[in-house]
């Protein structure tokens, strides 16, 4: 995907089960289509959050892994030759003659119809609000652990109290110089076991539990963090020396520039209208977790089925004269792939 | 299924792909389901008119046969333990109490909520109106041939011009003493080279076709015909002997009983609110191509999500003071099968 402009039929917002299902649909009817997603894979929550995690409810699947699951649905769609931008995050659309100008980091794509299918909206590690923390981010402050063999020899400080947060302190305690946990309550929201090899661990050397406290501020210069400091809940202060910083405090979704399309929205949820999927704004379609009417199910099956009522309805759309000619599957089959 | 009378939460009326599914859907919500056919055999339209047929728009399927995905939905729903009562045609539906009487064949089932996933109803062969025939039927009127050694030598009637008539032209022609072919036009709807090599055996003997003409009585005794009688456009009447009568035009759809139940109907369509499935009568529910509402696609994938949708709703009009937990099947899994 070189092009820095081109033009399509059909921008799908989000390579989530429903978004790689619409780009299927939209070929069945003879349009083109973009797959756009922030993540540099297509599979959305699936792919991200869960990908080896069984799935039951897909129709037809007594069981199947969300990876395998968008794995069929990407070969699905793929006779149609869709577009994928993924690691890019639609940032702006703009109306442009009969359609819409879609901007997805330094891509411009101009298309006749656009399909929200953002799930529960762009997602992201949850970031700690400490100030001019964004100049130390993938330097110093990290969200995951890519390597572990990058903390060799480091003062490590962890934030959180969940999995991700015990987790990395028992396996970094192996390869750090220090590893520090700030938590601001002594239970952990952990497996048991993985929390009491924790407490073993703490009563060594290499690992410190810094408890009740929490995240107050950062020093450092040049990306490079050399402080954090940590507060009690009396706000008493501690500065504890670190090399690198890991807050984990889970992921969470926000609509982000979705919010500014200018959509109807209702409880972060975009409204539509059942029988088409369209928005308040004609020519933009909301299917799947992020659309809303009466009776919505956040099930990807359901989202399967807003995905071709969608397509449909964008093709009488931009077709308003070719007569309607329901054609199925079975007659006409997917070109050769 | 020996019971002539037992009790379960919902009556699935339409053992194809959507019915199926449906009993999936009942059994995730907790509720018991029976599946009434008046096939003797899961699958509907899929199962009897295109078992070895691909589809290519069920999501997560590039490609799959008819029967494949009839018996992975069975499949997905056997850990709810589903009952089927196949080969029964649902003749009454009885108010009873809070719920449903449901008489199919020689079995009755009080339920507490219906779904009719009926597809296009009940299904058959297209029977020529003619006088007395149904005392024939199944002795020397067929609608369909299950055995061609049947046919040795004795004289047949065939009446049709599609496909079936021509091809069974051919065939029979080689074991029966005669096959007369009845058609009201000169013409076949029929593969070119198949009628190509009708006319070719008219030529000789075995092969006589009767046009333009159509059937217009039957005479004979004791369920045996002797006699068909055609007559052409300007009612000139011809007398053909016979031993068997094979009338070859097509299947059709009807709602039969269904039409008896008192739902709201538009076009042969069970008029639903799309949010619930819902039909005009409490507690009755359509879901799949039976159904109607604005924007409805008849897509299978389609059927699938209102299957969700009707088997939630009901989960509410069930249990209305049980909490509304919304789970993914991803966190609590299914029985194990």
């Amino acid at each position: 995907m070189s092009d820095p402009v081109f033009d399509t039929e059909i921008a799908i917002i989000g390579a989530g089960p429903v978004g790689l299902f619409a780009a299927f649909q939209a070929g069945m009817l003879g349009l083109s289509a973009v797959v756009i997603d922030a993540l540099d894979f297509p599979g959305g929550q699936c792919g991200a959050l869960y990908p080896e995690k069984p799935i039951y409810d897909i129709p037809g699947y007594p069981r199947i892994d969300a990876q395998d699951l968008v794995a069929r649905l990407a070969e699905q769609a793929a006779p149609f030759k869709p577009r994928y931008l993924l690691g890019r995050q639609v940032t702006a659309l703009q109306p442009a003659g009969v359609g819409w100008r879609v901007v997805a980091g330094d891509t411009m794509v101009t298309v006749r119809a656009v399909i929200v299918a953002a799930g529960g909206g762009a997602f992201g590690p949850n970031r700690p609000p400490l100030q001019g923390i964004a100049a130390y981010e993938g330097k110093s402050v990290f969200y995951l652990v890519r390597r572990r063999e990058d903390f060799r020899g480091k003062h490590v400080v962890i934030a959180g109290g969940g999995d991700s947060a015990v987790d990395w302190a028992l396996s970094l305690a192996e390869v750090a110089a220090k590893v520090m946990v700030v938590h601001r309550r002594p239970k952990f929201r952990a497996a048991p076991e993985s929390e009491r090899r924790l407490n073993e661990l703490a009563g060594g050397g290499v690992v410190e539990l810094v408890i009740p406290y929490q995240l107050h501020g950062i020093d450092g210069a040049n990306g490079q963090i050399d402080t954090v400091v940590v507060q009690d809940l009396d706000g008493g202060e501690r500065r504890l020396p670190a090399d690198v910083l890991l807050p984990f405090f889970g992921l969470s979704t926000s609509l982000g520039p979705i919010a500014q399309f200018g959509l109807d929205l209702e409880h972060h949820h975009v409204i539509v209208d059942p029988a088409t999927c369209a928005t308040s704004v004609a020519g933009i379609y909301a299917i799947g977790d992020i659309c809303s009417y009466a009776g919505k199910l956040k099930l990807i099956l359901t989202g399967f089925a807003e995905a071709a009522s969608a397509a449909h309805a964008i093709e009488r759309r931009l077709n308003p004269d070719r007569p309607l000619h329901f054609e199925y599957s079975t007659t006409r089959g997917v070109p050769a792939g």
